[in-house]
């Protein structure tokens, strides 16, 4: 593939400035004021893609900021990749912590810094750029190509969502996101498996109004005790969630693969060290790799009462509330979870209070097999781009999209991201490592030759 | 004591149009835009001490607020009593919800409305009432007599504090102050003891910035898990504070005081309904009213960390808080409370986190024997005026003041008030009842005779 490689060493200043380009365009997705700078981004995709060669580019409009859908179909009969991709960024406070400003990319120390330059339009680039280099040194791909590339994933991708349940253009054998991390740059790896969350929210209710705690203090319930007392109750002394059933869906890891997580990099006294903590903490049996990856959470992430200013305010509150979230792993259902905590909290409840239990928003996990040809091929193009043996992860976190495109196309997802643990994403001096740029293009570029094979 | 009464009787409509002159004063100490008003309320009672037959009448300069000073020394063989009230009030926020404007008092359904009306400017009046019965009718009082009305009771009293540790005209036998509640207008009641109070604000650090949970979640400690494990291990099943040695100074409650106690009027289903509750709840073993009197409480006044805004938020906090005041009885020590629980905290606490305790103002609790002559003459004075046998209670909350009094003076303290649980006392519409007035007038009137007879 020499004739690639060579393509994209050839083209590089030339590409840095036409990402830098992009990364101008302020596209926040969360500010209204940008509205105008996501229609540029959008437009400026257009033109990009067209001129590379892609065909059928459009802006769709499905409600929000646009979605850009560009395809190469060369051959009806050979296989058909889906990129998906994010035009839209992060906003950028607190402004003043950033080195040089978010919006004017600039390359220091082998890195280029700018909003965007990780998440995700330095990666949506690179798949720009691997596709220019097929089409510009052998006039086609070696399969279909579709792309989307929409511009609400960092506000939800409410659009996209609606898009993805009635698009047929969307039809694909395989879909391929650059969006996740690495752990290393001599460690390239693909993402197989995702946390799903589920969402609730807990008020705990005591008298009708706050009482003074001098003169009804011991007589009457404290939501605030009886909400600790809840909370407390939902972890045992093993760091398990207490709460009945909760891992009786949970695949259990195999020898293989706790023995494939335990490859990864991971240093544990570097981990603490950049967290801050002494000591970590989690469920008992289980590395943090596999706590993070492969076992499903409870958390709080917000918890509140009664007095929280200066000095103290005798009061018993009326009421105390706390917002959780369940992490999933496969095969745990959202639905089913929330079900389960309401349920016991409802049980455990004291009752001299209510406890009122509200759903939020729920997503599936999802877990791709790490022996599937579609991963299979894209290990094979990262190690040789890399020149490095790359790894098969799971993540903690979640992306929705990955949960809709899965239902809806049933097809593997191969998460080959290429963004650094340094990165700074969502955070004020975002940066996107050259060698990442390079490697990462090299590797995708290198990816539609085997994935093609693979699917022959 | 027909002439007391019978002066009293005559005077009243002209005694309430004083009192509403006083109470057209918004002597609000808490906001600086009230300091002249601050300052004319003092000056009114001056005048009117001065006119009734007070000696040595003087406003006294501690620092905030003038406190206002009065006496009159009949013979200084004579037993001495002191009299404390305070002339400043409460803001009246929120004024929209007041029927009639604070500041305006008037006369409905047998209770006066206005800010002040019951705590505490009627309950001075009535003092000055009773003291210029006994100087119009007979020309001397039966005992000598200091009046000291602060003008900061409801920011905290700091001023007083300091002028009572140095001031040698405080010397009394007795003090009487009418700043309390009495159950209901045919239950007049003297309160005998008071809780005191321990301060303790706790900080739960786990790592040095907030983490996302998807990324972090299961194997890093979050610290509103571990505040929660923290405060629900404060309490046993059976409601008892759970840090040892918590109990240990506790003076316990004698039969014959709990069958005392047992005689207060209460209706506990009348309780629940007016606080809106389902069920009470507190410590296994005691009466509500024990509970709030006579036991010892831990009580968390607000707990907080991480997100509280609408929707969600996936982040492990670097931080969780609460507050906790615990509220004392004889002879429990603030500090030593302080510091018990803060060990307890301390030995708990994972060694994933920190947590970081510290101590605020603290109040010793207070108690004085029933049956002490000063409070038996009381008992005799309340069961003339209300035509009721009076009770003796004691009450949950902290009056700083009569710690001061009380380890400054070593003289007993008789806690007559005749604010009604209908008061609405601090809130808008406070009001006070034209019996309490009349009859609290009478009872003030009267006690001087009865403790002029026992003290001589």
């Amino acid at each position: 593939m020499v004739d690639v490689q060579a393509y994209l060493d050839a083209q590089r200043e030339k590409d840095l400035d036409k990402l830098f380009e992009f990364l101008r365009i302020p596209s926040v997705s969360a500010l209204s004021q940008h509205k105008r700078d996501m229609l540029r981004a959008a437009e400026w995709l257009v033109r990009e893609l067209e001129e590379l060669g892609m065909q059928n580019v459009r802006k769709i409009d499905a409600g929000g900021h646009p979605i850009v859908y560009a395809e190469r179909i060369e051959d009806p009969a050979l296989p058909t990749a889906l990129i998906y991709g994010h035009y839209d960024v992060q906003p950028v406070d607190p402004e003043a912590l950033w080195t040089t400003p978010p919006f004017e990319p600039n390359i220091r120390n082998g890195r280029i810094y700018a909003r965007g330059a990780s998440d995700d339009k330095g990666q949506v680039f690179m798949h720009m750029r691997a596709l220019k280099a097929h089409l510009a040194t052998r006039g086609r791909l070696p399969l279909n190509v579709r792309l989307v590339i929409e511009g609400e994933e960092e506000v939800g991708s409410e659009s996209l969502a609606r898009y993805v349940e009635s698009a047929p253009e969307l039809k694909a054998d395989v879909v391929v996101i650059s969006d996740t991390s690495m752990p290393a740059i001599d460690a390239p790896a693909i993402c197989y498996s995702l946390r799903g969350i589920a969402v609730l929210e807990m008020t705990v209710r005591g008298a009708a109004s706050d009482l003074h705690s001098g003169l009804f203090g011991g007589a009457v319930p404290n939501p605030l005790h009886e909400l600790a007392r809840l909370v407390a109750s939902l972890h045992d002394d093993a760091g398990r969630v207490n709460v009945p059933g909760f891992y009786d869906d949970v695949l259990p890891l195999t020898a293989e693969e706790r023995a494939m997580l335990a490859r990864l990099p991971f240093d544990e006294e570097e981990y603490k060290a950049s967290l801050g903590l002494k000591e970590l903490y989690g469920e008992a049996g289980y590395t943090t790799i596999e706590r993070i990856g492969a076992r499903p959470t409870l958390e709080l992430n917000g918890m509140w009462g009664g007095f929280q200013g200066e000095g103290s305010k005798t009061v018993i509150p009326a009421e105390a509330h706390a917002k959780i979230t369940c992490r999933l792993v496969p095969d745990q259902d959202p639905e089913k979870i929330a079900d389960l905590v309401a349920s016991a909290l409802a049980e455990r409840a004291h009752p001299s209070v209510t406890v009122d239990v509200r759903r939020g928003h729920g997503g599936a996990p999802w877990i791709c097999s790490p022996d599937d040809p579609a991963i299979q091929a894209g290990m094979r193009a990262l190690e040789q781009a890399f020149a490095a043996s790359p790894l098969l992860m799971r993540m903690g976190g979640s992306i929705p999209v990955v949960g809709n495109l899965d239902r809806v196309l049933r097809a593997p997802i191969v998460l080959m991201g290429f963004a650094l643990p340094t990165d700074q994403v969502h955070a004020p001096d975002e940066n996107f490592s050259l060698q990442a740029f390079d490697k990462g293009s090299l590797a995708l570029a290198l990816y539609w030759d085997e994935l093609a094979r693979a699917l022959a």
